[in-house]
């Protein structure tokens, strides 16, 4: 087939964003090559890409139809996603012959390998930049798959994951280069002629790689996985979540579009859709053909995964119990709108939502007095009823609830304790279906067994609890058992105290977790920005690796040598 | 504790050779900081470094005696080491109360974490350079417990042990640099202000690591894990092979006194001695402390850890079944010459020795004539046999039989097929006690079942198997089965055919196995050489690590962030 978009074409397009990725790895200074203004896309903008308007109607145009991946093996269409907004998608995703479709993805495989980490650089490169193109069209597939307001769903779904995907590309090629293609090796032997080898190196890939989705940030927690285990040389196969497949079978589509264009298989990345109650990634999960697996979901089925896909490395992100550490601020109203919007955003849908403020009982020192637990938690709350109280701004921030259990645990919240803030539902006038909830916090007393086992669970939505503690050392001690026993994606603080501040972080290096401290301006604890920011910590329960290192990407692949005398 | 050795001088005495390594792993030329020439130790040699006389007068003055490490919790003392050359060594080691050690091991993590990776490189280069000078003493301890013959246990238990270490050292400092120590993030915001954080990064240890050594190769195989895990700030256990304790044991007695020299908490390096049949090794592997384990030894233990330590990150080299395919030669005598070399050395007790010789039934060509199955089968155990014709030679090339097993292997091989060369035992007038064999090769027929049963498994110690084969192609396709099957350390071909290169070659990469090409002088398939060749692929079942690349040491340690407003 011929090549309509060579190598060197490539490398002119792509080698000097690659060149900048590495660079920002190496510094973790602010870096993005893709916009996350909306204005940014379309006429007079990103080249080629589409505008707001013409990216809903490429979204609408999709509803409704089959979804053509023109994959090998394919033995029927499904697909029932219904938007956390209401609105039915009806799009029919391809679903695969395992027989067909796995062995013609191994088929792909050489000379994939062959190409060389620099090419299967370049061509993530032109995936990345076709999806990023379409970013409108793709904020409308995430917005009605994971109930993300329009905003969130266009820059995490498209610019922050498309920078999450650029990041794992780096550290792939990175780590692949570390070793040359080839040396000459020469050993002096004294007075004799030295031993003289020639040895090649060639960066191999382990097999099929199997990417579960997620419901919530499909492309966010999907891209790194898809675009590490593909840059080091493993075709990836992509089960999303049945309720959030669109976002990533557009992503398999351009995929698969490039890779033919730049004369590769197009099999190197393929779509799982499957069928109601069929759990295909547990079938998946356990076939010999798939050798690296990226999880985003639930700890028990993480944990199923870590302990049966024996014959895979298994790349989790699981759930943890996020916490906050309120010891004293020189920027009360800082703060407080801080933790405000970080309990609205998206409807604490994240793994990064905090959802335990550890506030001593005697109260906190503050740049305006001296502010009791029972003011403090009221404050939280006036500052969450502030920030919601108009509607229309409240919908922007928000999100839809992606699905009953979230529902039914903010119902659940208020047994559980005094309510400081009661959730309320959200009329969406857009949305008239969507179910838009605010925060509910809840007053728990730390030193009683039965309020431990509240906030001692992950409480996945926008549930929070203020556990009045003892003191910021008994705070601290909380702090390091949570993460231990329960696992943290984040931890934040607020201390004005150097000793405090130094428990705190003492804490988080001894137990692993990232820490934010004293966030009061427009960066929140649930957000981390690609080539700088680590998501997760890869070193406690909640997950067992880190985006984005090396380690992410080490062992996706091998080094293959050849040796022969010289 | 003042420090005796400071930051300053640590720098000064190691960093140029940190620096050299640095370059090493990135070129992967020759290059190595410890002679291997028995002579270059002593007077006028490495400075500090003792003599041959001045090692083996060390050696003698450890025999009979305890091996004091000044450990916390020692509650009795452990060891009954007999050397394969047939003395007892009786020294006493101290057995852990593990309730007392574990708990001071931890309590060594946070002053060490705190010296970053520059520090904690410099007293890995340190321990090793003391290591080396007493690298005459080490080839005594190494000889007495492996079964090793002295040159090889000089060379390859100091200083090609020693280069594994700093290999190892090399790798985890560079993966921890990676990022930086400190980064100024800076967003633009439009026309308002950009936001800025200041951004901390700090590697942090996983917890203690645990190294289970083997019996063959105690510091070889042993340093890698050591020096990595101790590298990245974690603590490291030290569970040695009941038969070789002392190598270890020295080892850790030099980490001992170098990190207290230094400043830090002796206990980050400890010796785990066991009472006979308590199989501490299961235990440790199971406590929750424990967060790394590195094991050199059966595939059923490792099988055991992977499936079991689920609570550490395992890095495992088991069993596999080396292969060599032979197809033609253009250098007869010196492919002959050079695998009677492999099969000989260390009388075969080594995991990357070729077990089996895959030859066309209907011969070879070469530079000599076309040469048939019974040809090459005949003239290699010639080659054999003149190799060790002479008993002194046969004794400095070959090593005293490692355990019973070993022996009944060799007793067995004589009923599986025709015996083409048969072994024999060589006196040792230096050690009359000891057993010394020379290799066995038998005959099989590749296409009978009742053989492959034999030729498929891995059958450790001198016993080789000459299996004929139909053609080069099936051959490859014999080689691709046993490596996905079996697993392999190492590969060998000799073929002058482009075509079969290839098809060999192209085996390799897609099953993962490293390989070596027409190897006739004096490079061995069996060898690898720090900092240039991979041991092992950790891409197939004989080994889940290579020694040594980034996925060897990126996953010891984790990044933590702690983020706050510039």
């Amino acid at each position: 087939m011929a090549t309509e978009l060579s190598t060197v074409q490539l490398i002119e397009k792509h080698r000097p964003t690659l060149d900048q990725a590495l660079e920002a790895i190496r510094s973790r200074a602010y870096w993005s090559p893709h916009p996350e203004h909306p204005k940014a896309y379309g006429e007079g903008g990103v080249p080629g890409s589409l505008s707001a308007a013409e990216g809903q109607a490429a979204f609408e145009a999709l509803r409704g139809n089959r979804l053509p991946l023109d994959q090998p093996g394919t033995d029927g269409w499904e697909g029932d996603e219904v938007s956390p907004y209401g609105i039915e998608l009806g799009v029919q995703y391809p679903h695969p012959d395992l027989e067909v479709l796995l062995p013609a993805m191994r088929a792909a495989m050489p000379s994939w390998r062959e190409a060389g980490p620099e090419v299967r650089a370049l061509v993530c490169l032109e995936i990345l930049s076709r999806i990023n193109a379409r970013t409108h069209e793709f904020a409308h597939a995430v917005m009605h798959t994971s109930g993300q307001a329009f905003m969130m769903a266009l820059q995490a779904g498209g610019p922050h994951a498309q920078d999450r995907g650029l990041e794992a590309v780096t550290y792939a090629y990175a780590e692949q280069v570390r070793t040359p293609q080839a040396a000459d090796w020469s050993k002096p032997q004294g007075k004799r002629d030295p031993i003289n080898l020639r040895k090649e190196f060639t960066a191999v890939p382990r097999g099929v790689s199997l990417l579960i989705g997620c419901n919530t940030f499909p492309t966010w927690n999907g891209y790194p996985g898809l675009f590490a285990s593909l840059a080091t040389g493993n075709p990836v196969l992509v089960k999303p979540h049945p309720r959030a497949v669109l976002p990533l079978a557009l992503t398999v589509a351009v995929a698969r579009e490039v890779l033919t264009e730049t004369g590769f298989d197009p099999n190197l990345v393929a779509l799982a859709a499957e069928r109601p109650d069929e759990g295909i990634a547990k079938t998946l999960a356990q076939r010999s053909e798939v050798r690296i697996i990226d999880y985003t979901g639930s700890t028990a089925f993480g944990d199923w995964l870590e302990a049966n896909a024996r014959q895979a490395q298994v790349f989790t992100e699981k759930a943890g119990v996020n916490t906050v550490v309120v010891d004293s601020t020189d920027d009360y109203k800082g703060m407080l709108n801080n933790l405000a919007f970080s309990l609205s955003l998206y409807s604490g849908q994240m793994c990064t939502t905090p959802q335990n403020f550890l506030i001593p009982r005697e109260g906190i020192g503050t740049d305006v007095g001296r502010k009791s637990y029972d003011e403090v938690t009221a404050d939280l709350a006036a500052a969450v009823e502030g920030l919601l109280g108009d509607d229309a701004r409240a919908n922007a921030l928000l999100g839809a609830i992606v699905n009953p259990q979230v529902k039914e645990r903010i119902e659940a919240a208020a047994g559980l304790g005094e309510v400081a803030l009661a959730s309320r539902s959200v009329a969406n006038p857009d949305f008239p279906g969507a179910t838009v909830r605010t925060p509910v916090i809840v007053k728990l007393d730390g030193a009683k067994p039965d309020a431990e086992a509240a906030y001692l669970s992950e409480c996945f939505g926008p549930v929070s609890f203020a556990v009045a503690v003892d003191s910021a050392a008994e705070a601290v001690a909380l702090l390091r058992r949570t993460i231990r026993d329960k696992g943290a994606m984040t931890v934040g603080a607020y201390t004005t105290s150097p000793e405090v501040e130094k428990l705190v972080e003492d804490a988080c290096l001894e137990e692993c977790a990232q820490l934010s401290l004293n966030l009061t301006g427009g960066v929140y604890v649930n957000q981390t920005a690609a080539f700088s920011d680590f998501h997760g910590s890869g070193g406690n329960p909640a997950a067992n690796a880190a985006l984005c290192d090396g380690a992410f990407v080490a062992n996706r692949f091998r080094t293959v040598e050849v040796r022969r005398p010289a």
